[in-house]
């Protein structure tokens, strides 16, 4: 079966405090990217990796992979207006069977297990997202008021949300909405199930000075 | 106006993979728990700290403080079957006007920004809890479904809760629920309206082997 990830690189750090793009800042002594794509990489050496970047972000991941020796293959494609747009860009390039994940550039350690099992269930089930439970008290707010409510009914969504390739390129023909947070929501929106499987805390979205640091320290304690 | 914390570390951190209950743990060569008090006594060195702690952990604890010579004042108190249990033996050691936060021990890296703007807001206020957004897309389950929410209509709910002594006191007089998930759901269930604030993104709750990584981190950071 053909299996493609189409890794999201479009942000432009604007939350990091610091001019460079949080994907190419170093963990480690590498580009934030290059761990992201490794990981699916070592999952499956064959995986079809499909990166999206701003076109001005391009001429710079080329010049890093050259000096990074950076070797694992991948295909480029040009970045969105907004984070659906560019997950569309990717999806014109792939074929039109298989399983397809997408997932965010600053997401680097996700770990092969949850790799697996997203693309693993999605075989069956067409659409499969990691989630991880809420650890702090979850309050809900309603106008100027705001309550508890039950932390044990709500989870957070991480990436790869892995998709059947035709039924997401079915829902990515629909028109742009900005209800559109995550590929899932652009999946229910076309009428059908997502369902949900167990990811790993670790799996971080690097967006802040602090998560840079966090993600260092996890990179040296592995 | 008198001030007062209660810090909470009842918890014998089953989930840490470490037979030392979290609290105790090492950051920067210092206990989490030292760190956590040492916060509120950089905010106000007149505070009066009440440290619940299982009645198993005192000795542990008091030889702590000897080996690290750690000569903040605090008063002792015996921790109870629950949260509430042990929040309400803290209350019972206080005088009856004034200010008291209620915070975790595990959380020894909220700043003193927030606990300033805790403690200050709760003077008109009446009850106060710090709270941060969410970085993830959000689902609420329900049954077998599960669906999308606004992100941006939750918070997530740090610690020091600060309330008027008075309040909490006539609060905590209400028989235990196990809908109290924390001082503010008690101070609701009471009929006072509770008021939100910013906490700060780094005062997470140290309770995995992965949240202790990041402490370390972010102890050498600072």
């Amino acid at each position: 079966m053909n299996k493609y990830v189409i890794i999201v690189a479009g942000g432009r750090g604007l939350r990091m405090g610091s001019e460079l793009p949080k994907q190419f800042l170093l963990l480690g002594g590498k580009p934030v990217l290059m761990h992201t794509i490794d990981a699916f990489y070592r999952y499956d050496a064959d995986i079809q990796v499909v990166l999206v970047l701003p076109r001005d972000h391009q001429d710079y991941w080329k010049s890093l992979c050259s000096s990074y020796h950076f070797e694992i293959p991948h295909r480029i494609v040009d970045g969105g207006e907004t984070r659906f747009h560019s997950v569309r860009n990717g999806l014109q390039v792939i074929g039109g069977t298989g399983l397809v994940g997408v997932h965010d550039g600053v997401r680097p350690f996700v770990s092969k297990e949850v790799i697996e099992r997203c693309y693993l269930e999605a075989e069956q089930k067409q659409a499969v997202i990691p989630v991880v439970e809420v650890v702090e008290t979850v309050r809900h707010l309603q106008g100027d008021e705001s309550s508890t409510v039950p932390r044990n009914e709500y989870r957070l969504v991480q990436t790869p949300q892995v998709f059947s390739v035709p039924l997401l390129k079915k829902a990515y023909l629909q028109p742009y909405s900005p209800s559109f947070t995550d590929d899932a929501s652009v999946v229910e929106s076309f009428g059908e199930k997502v369902f949900l499987t167990e990811g790993n805390r670790e799996n971080i979205k690097i967006t802040t000075p602090f998560d840079l640091i966090i993600g260092k320290a996890w990179v040296e304690h592995q």
